[in-house]
């Protein structure tokens, strides 16, 4: 039997999963993926940087942010985010990865409010006609995913990179390997003792966890032509504003209902769907849950202050 | 006995009474007035909209709104709200009043975020330099008050008009006092009955409620100039960011501190202070309270959510 190493955190946390119009129970979209204790923000709806806090996601890990698109639901926070950042010390740059759009909107604001913040925004201009790479680190890739929306929108898929296998210090110890050896054994090399004994890599090393994929598809209608940059991520959360009985609603404002974004994950294979960006005239959101459900199992309600880990 | 006629609404209601940085506990700045189910709000804080609809107020009896200052905790709620204001069908126009830079800051995040909104967006410029008339309609009248600030700052006076005497139908009719003569009653006339008895006002009315006025200071450093703006108000606003300890981190911000907005309560000789614009510092509100009391007595707490008759 195979044992992989420990997961490492990679978690979503839901800050607000309402839509243009927020009610008392769901804020506008805004969204943190903890990928190893670093945080990236998916949209900054009004009212983020309070969601932050009452999830105890730290200010200070946050250096990253993704806005799907320019609609106030999805980036009104942003100021009164950048601003609080100020007040608390930050000195590291903050990245705002948007449509070239965000930078000629939001700069005069930061001039005008964040006039005394130490530390520099920066505006990553990112193509909304194509997906590309938008932002890689150590551990990490993030993909544009060009979305069908009433104004220019991309989603985004968050893509672990491979770990190296890890070391079985019991083993190592046992077949005497030199600590000068380790790195091939990590790039997959078996060791030959001196006795000429050949051990097998797979005794002195337990296989990385597999890279795991979270993506975020919202706002959108409809649309197919995500189906492949999408398919079998661990996670998929797809905005699904409407149920199927506003099917006609859904297409004219260019959003999608529970049942179509069902239709994508199956077409996709994804894992788990998570579903959000609801409407306001919808209370109860079990019917929602159900139509997808007909349609794709393992679909689950996502609500402001949930987790889910990836 | 005098028995007046029964009071019309006149409410506080406390969307926010948090400063610079908000907590979980406060949201930033916001307040609404409601004078005879017509609202006035006063400062746009982030969330506005949602304690909007937290606190019940309805969107479409909302005209005017009120900005002290451009520092983002009173105002960058603004475009959230209008956005929502114009997916509720609202077509009546909407004034904002406020520092003439509003206009060059909102206005172009209005084109942008609020491109299809079906009523009109007026700015109207008040002065921070002196207290004038900038509001009045049949009920009210709103006077800035000169406040000082790091950035030009204005307080808020809502004055009623005096409405007038309430006629007493059981004694106009008892003494068949014609419907002509009601105006010239509301008017202070006494009425001389067709056998020359003379029947006083007093006999035929009820004196009308007298008028009312809420002083809102917020932002301000402790400043003595405002003393006769508020002279002998029903109920005061001032900020109290801070307890007298941070006495000379209240004067290099330019805030104040609770001992010294009750100073400027007792000086006035206003019937009732209420605190707020709390440093997201203090958790426990009671000592900031106890320092106000202890020089004014008839301190209150503000809270979000708290509403206070006027």
């Amino acid at each position: 039997m195979i044992t992989f190493a420990t997961m490492e955190t990679f978690d979503l946390h839901i800050l607000g999963c309402g839509s243009a119009q927020p009610t008392t129970q769901r804020n506008p979209s805004s969204q943190v993926i903890n990928l190893r204790d670093k945080l990236f923000m998916v949209d900054c709806g009004e009212g983020a940087q309070l969601e932050m806090k009452r999830n105890k996601l730290s200010y200070a890990r946050l250096n990253h942010i993704f806005l799907s698109h320019l609609h106030g639901d999805h980036c009104l926070g942003l100021i009164g985010l950048i601003s609080t950042l100020g007040l608390n010390d930050r000195t590291a740059e903050l990245v705002i990865h948007a449509h070239p759009d965000a930078e000629r909107i939001f700069r005069p604001m930061l001039n005008y409010f964040c006039t005394d913040i130490p530390f520099n925004v920066r505006f990553n201009s990112i193509s909304p006609q194509k997906s590309e790479l938008i932002f890689e680190d150590r551990s990490l890739q993030v993909f544009s995913i060009p979305l069908r929306h009433r104004v220019p929108t991309s989603g985004f898929l968050f893509s672990e990179k491979a770990t190296q296998p890890h070391i079985v210090p019991e083993m190592t110890k046992y077949h005497e390997v030199p600590l000068s050896f380790y790195n091939r054994l990590k790039a997959g090399e078996d060791y030959r003792r001196e006795d000429g004994v050949i051990v097998p890599n797979s005794v002195l090393t337990r296989p990385a966890a597999l890279p795991r994929r979270y993506a975020y598809c919202s706002d959108t209608a409809y649309s197919e032509r995500i189906v492949p940059l999408i398919e079998s991520v661990d996670l998929l959360y797809h905005e699904s504003t409407f149920m199927d009985d506003q099917k006609a609603r859904a297409k004219q404002t260019m959003h999608s209902t529970a049942k179509q974004a069902a239709t994508i994950a199956k077409m996709a294979d994804v894992k788990k769907l998570v579903l959000g960006h609801y409407s306001a005239r919808y209370k109860d959101l079990k019917p929602l849950l159900a139509e997808a459900k007909s349609i794709f199992p393992n679909t689950h309600l996502s609500q402001d202050g949930f987790t889910f880990r990836i």
